[in-house]
């Protein structure tokens, strides 16, 4: 699904690495038994590798496509090198994909663009003030720890980064990231907007749900 | 949290593996910042490791902790020897944490403990039943797995079982499974109930929530 959080972390991922796949779009309400047959919790992305070895490999989620990608696919690395590190990377990858979805994107991202797909009409406000208000609670802890690194995860671009690309461009899709008051984020984002992997993310369009002038601007 | 499923999984994992522990039991509710500062979730379990090669290491959550454990301690492998076992195992304990949390714990588990513990009143019925359905649909995928196959994510003992029997024991200490009507998931509780590692899982108790008869007998 273009503008899923998960799905573009594992497109993100896939793109640093520079191996090729074919996207099948997928919307999980509309299922007609094929991802549910692939992931039984019926939810997107799932990765279907051919290995050089033969067969095929079923992933999902997102956070274990990114183990199984690192661990198939060695070659540009995106896991830190130290088990701390990694202890560091896995926490933050979790930190997006269960709590950052359930508080913010539940709320914001799939309020206004999953509801619209659905023809569910419009988005409850209130709903949205709710994730705007986790949101700032959110950025502001992103804020703090990128005041102290580089990246979310240390010193090196990582697996967290590829995360936290993954969920706070869906946010920007639909206006609701304040970039003005996370200076340390937004200067990250910047980073993060101007890497190779991301243009295919900027270039995603949803009908009916138009991105803000600033989306695809790396000088926004 | 004694009858936390997150915390049963690491508790088990560490007998597993042989690791000894210190436990220091936290409510994240009544949290005076300790926790806080461990895992900003402000979520148990967190585990803090003084590697032999010096420092201490802060981990968090039980799925990374998972990951962290069989990294830096290998011996006792919890983990299959194939990217696409370990593929299929991290599926499920994703499944347990993330999934099965948010839809059976929320509204059983912690309805009837974690609101007991915090004084709050009595169990909202409404929420049970709801949690109570919701089970029943995830013991039947549970049972269709485990018919197929010895252990959750194969053939062998994993981290897949480990997640599995966290969860699923803290459903059984509030006398929520329904057994009989699983015999699968029944048949591989019964193996998981005679490991050595198990035993201090059958000993936990919460004041004031006694578990079931049959909850620490091997042949429930």
């Amino acid at each position: 699904m273009p503008v899923d959080p998960a799905s573009r972390m594992v497109r993100l991922a896939l793109a640093e690495k520079g191996l090729p796949a074919r996207m099948v779009e997928t919307r999980p309400w509309a299922d007609d038994g094929t991802l549910a047959a692939a992931n039984p919790a019926c939810e997107t992305p799932v990765l279907i590798d051919e290995p050089p070895t033969g067969g095929e490999i079923t992933l999902s989620p997102a956070a274990t496509i990114m183990e199984y990608l690192e661990e198939a696919y060695p070659a540009a690395a995106l896991f830190p090198s130290t088990s701390a590190a990694r202890g560091e990377m896995r926490r933050l990858i979790a930190w997006f994909c269960d709590k950052f979805e359930r508080e913010v994107i539940a709320y914001t991202v799939r309020e206004r663009i999953d509801r619209r797909l659905m023809r569910r009409g419009q988005p409850d406000y209130d709903r949205l003030r709710q994730g705007l208000e986790a949101l700032s609670w959110h950025m502001d802890y992103f804020n703090w720890l990128l005041d102290q690194r580089p990246w979310f995860a240390g010193e090196k671009y990582s697996g967290a980064d590829i995360a936290a690309a993954g969920y706070l461009s869906a946010v920007d899709y639909v206006d609701a990231a304040s970039w003005e008051k996370f200076p340390a984020v937004k200067e990250w984002y910047a980073r993060i907007k101007s890497r190779p992997s991301f243009r295919p993310i900027l270039r995603d369009r949803v009908d009916g749900v138009a991105p803000p002038d600033h989306y695809d601007d790396p000088d926004f």
